[in-house]
């Protein structure tokens, strides 16, 4: 594709050589002159200048002289979009690979591709365009719906509903059962966990991430939001639209998340929280059970409080031993003090 | 399952219609007129009100007037009960799959199942009752007791042993080597990771956790202990009977964790802590190497204190801008003192 | 052999027995006559003194009456080399497993194994004496080197690279796709997601731990790192060489790891952050986005300080209770404070 045409679709303005032709894209360090990348912030544009890249996409009112540029509003978001032009998706392969182990009552559909030594069990729906991964399980009844991909060694278990374009990382469990006990003669009593996971549009697990099965209600995960890898989340949590969870957070059970949300690493959320639209819970913070948290609030530490009362806290916290000296010196004897003056 | 036979078997009080049919349990909210559902706490019996289950098991002297109620002491520990006695537990299909990977020296009880794909390493044994599910991997020499269930994709090493009634889920791996190095000569050696994993009777284990092999010594999970997905148990570490571990916690090497010990989530336990019995840790609290928790405490924070320590530090630690304020006051110069007044 | 030529090998002093046959390794409570074992610290070597094993590593200067001892300087890293000579590695059984499906143009050295159900794809390579466990997926042009060990149930991406001597646990994910997404036009928008994990020789990574891939450079974890189970390496880090990195540890994108650096578990790293050579970072600190750790310092705590600061500030944070008791004396009226005299 030629660095003109991509300018045209990127509604950028081009600086330089028009004509190059750019096949792939690449990082600043490791392009080449075939390659597309991009720069933003200062120190990242000094760094373009010595890029061997053919052509980097900038931030408007940038240069760098001796490159060939497109200068666009936000250009790492541009080349999320020049990259969907430029680098054809694999088409999946349909069909189902003859080791695979699929029930006769399975629907797999047409143009479906199944991997080497799935197992899809009895009832079992798989929608159009859909690629299964070697060694995935699906249990008995699962739905997964159209133009989804499951990497190999995901697990889904009987009568879980996957939505259309959903992607599933290797060895990510789709409802193992959650984690409810009553503690009674002496030992803990299992509570029915008979719900399902609704993974609805759009949404995208990561690696190793887990999620529970509702108990007697559904756990449901919202359109289009993004999940980490060894995240871990609860029977019947709701998850709302559009969120961004990272890597490791734990949501326990029967917790709602608004739309929006922006979970950091390594979060805990107890129990019966509310976290209300675009709130953002920085990373390690700890949300305790029952507390709701206010739409658009920005929370970090463990009980979470808001940002700014957080870093308040901590700035004096951090002076707390000039502190201890001022009151040292106040709690000196009046004597000792009028000596001193 | 007719209501007042319900109510007799969790000796109950039953109001309202007796002779209705139950077939099932449900939420409050998704619950039909064939369903069985409880309510406890005050605002959850006022959501029951509107609630169109059958049946509603309420605590000994709640009404819900145009219901048809059990009350009952617990009401969740009795809706565990009627469960049992309601939802008929799936009978294990007994048989090897014929895609499944056997070793001739293995011994597999005739009533136990084998799913499509597993991996059953030399003398193998699994007892009655068991069922093994798609693509689980039994290491050589391991043992799994009776009436056992192994999700699919579940990995056990060479030579560890599980008890009976265990319930393991997707993903879990039980005996991959304790992470233990000593450095010299300029890296980290492996210090000889030979041990076990003993799993005892009616554990239950979550999705992708994973329990470490005892380096010289076994690592153990007592009877009826409960353990969360994504829990990490390092190598030598001794858990007692009838814990409850959440989500993403892990205990590092050699700590040994006493009985009805409850963890919340992501707590992380150091090197050779020990927990005495019934002690409490709430949810992300680091108890730091070699520490000892007294029985029945709760803790909480990293370093974890006794929880009403960690609560009034926590207090003053968020008054402190008042107390800054005040000893600013104090430090003012007599003479602006003096004028003040 | 012999406990004396076991006191040759490690250049230790004997006393004691040298004739006795030594077969094995235990640890103090559960070794025999025919075991060697060691002791360290003085517990530990009290302990000791009631061991049935037939020899004990004890440090220089210590004994133990009635036993046969070697004394040598580090007894825990000399019973590492005496493992190494006295336990035959177990030798890898060269072949392809009937049942694994192997592409027709994947390179697989003639004496590496590959265990049952194993999917290999088209153009991956298997080095020499390498030992891939059953139902391990290797996507399309992987690269494994020699003498690896990977056990059942590992995936790696297409086009990873794995160098020499590397050892994977069970359910590991290397190469899934990083975590980056830009939110635009309601949604988020998923960043390319290119690069490479390049894992360098002698690494060993435990189980269900998970490894992205980078987006437009690559994912690298130097020689000689040990990486423990279900630790998170997001996309475009760097970690040096012969770090221990403990369990539950994730480490944010694009972060650069130096050499020799020590974490404890559940550490958080946030993204771009730079750790240098030898430091250590405390269980369950975490480390802020695009903060610098320098050379050798030791750091705890959320936002993570130095380790010296971090227990002033907690000493004094314990002590607040009496810091507020005093400014409340200090605040007392003049005249309260004057009829008290």
């Amino acid at each position: 594709m030629k660095v003109e045409v991509i300018a045209r679709l990127l509604e950028g303005k081009l600086k330089g050589d028009g004509k190059r032709e750019i096949t792939g894209i690449a990082g600043l360090e490791n392009s080449g002159e075939k390659d597309l990348t991009f720069a933003e912030g200062v120190a990242t544009l000094r760094r373009a200048a010595r890029a061997a890249a053919g052509c980097i996409l900038v931030p408007e009112g940038s240069s760098l002289p001796g490159h060939t540029t497109i200068a666009v509003k936000h250009p790492k978001l541009a080349l999320i979009r020049a990259a969907a032009a430029l680098l054809p998706k694999t088409p999946v392969k349909p069909g189902i690979h003859p080791t695979a182990v699929v029930s006769s009552s399975a629907r797999v559909a047409g143009d479906a591709a199944v991997g080497a030594l799935a197992v899809i069990e009895d009832e079992v729906e798989i929608g159009v365009g859909t690629s299964i991964g070697a060694g995935v399980f699906l249990g008995r009844g699962a739905v997964i719906g159209s133009d989804c991909v499951l990497y190999p060694g995901v697990s889904v278990y009987a009568g879980m509903r996957i939505g259309n374009r959903v992607v599933i990382h290797s060895g990510t469990v789709i409802g193992s059962d959650g984690f409810g006990y009553v503690f009674a003669d002496g030992r803990q009593q299992k509570f029915p966990q008979l719900g399902q996971v609704i993974v609805e549009d759009d949404v995208e697990i990561g690696s190793n991430a887990t999620i529970d099965r509702g108990a007697l209600e559904n756990t449901v995960i919202g359109q289009g939001t993004k999940i980490d890898n060894l995240v871990q989340i609860g029977h019947n949590v709701r998850v709302g639209r559009h969120c961004v969870i990272a890597a490791q957070t734990g949501v326990a059970g029967s917790s709602e998340i608004g739309d929006y949300v922006v979970m950091g690493g390594q979060v805990g959320v107890g129990n019966a929280v509310r976290i209300e639209d675009q709130a953002i819970i920085g990373a390690q913070a700890g949300i305790p059970t029952g507390k709701i948290v206010r739409r658009g609030l920005t929370m970090w530490g463990t009980p979470a409080r808001p940002l700014a009362e957080f870093k308040k806290t901590y700035a004096e916290l951090t002076n707390l031993p000039n502190l201890v000296k001022k009151v040292k010196a106040l709690s000196r004897p009046k004597a000792a003090t009028a000596k001193r003056r």
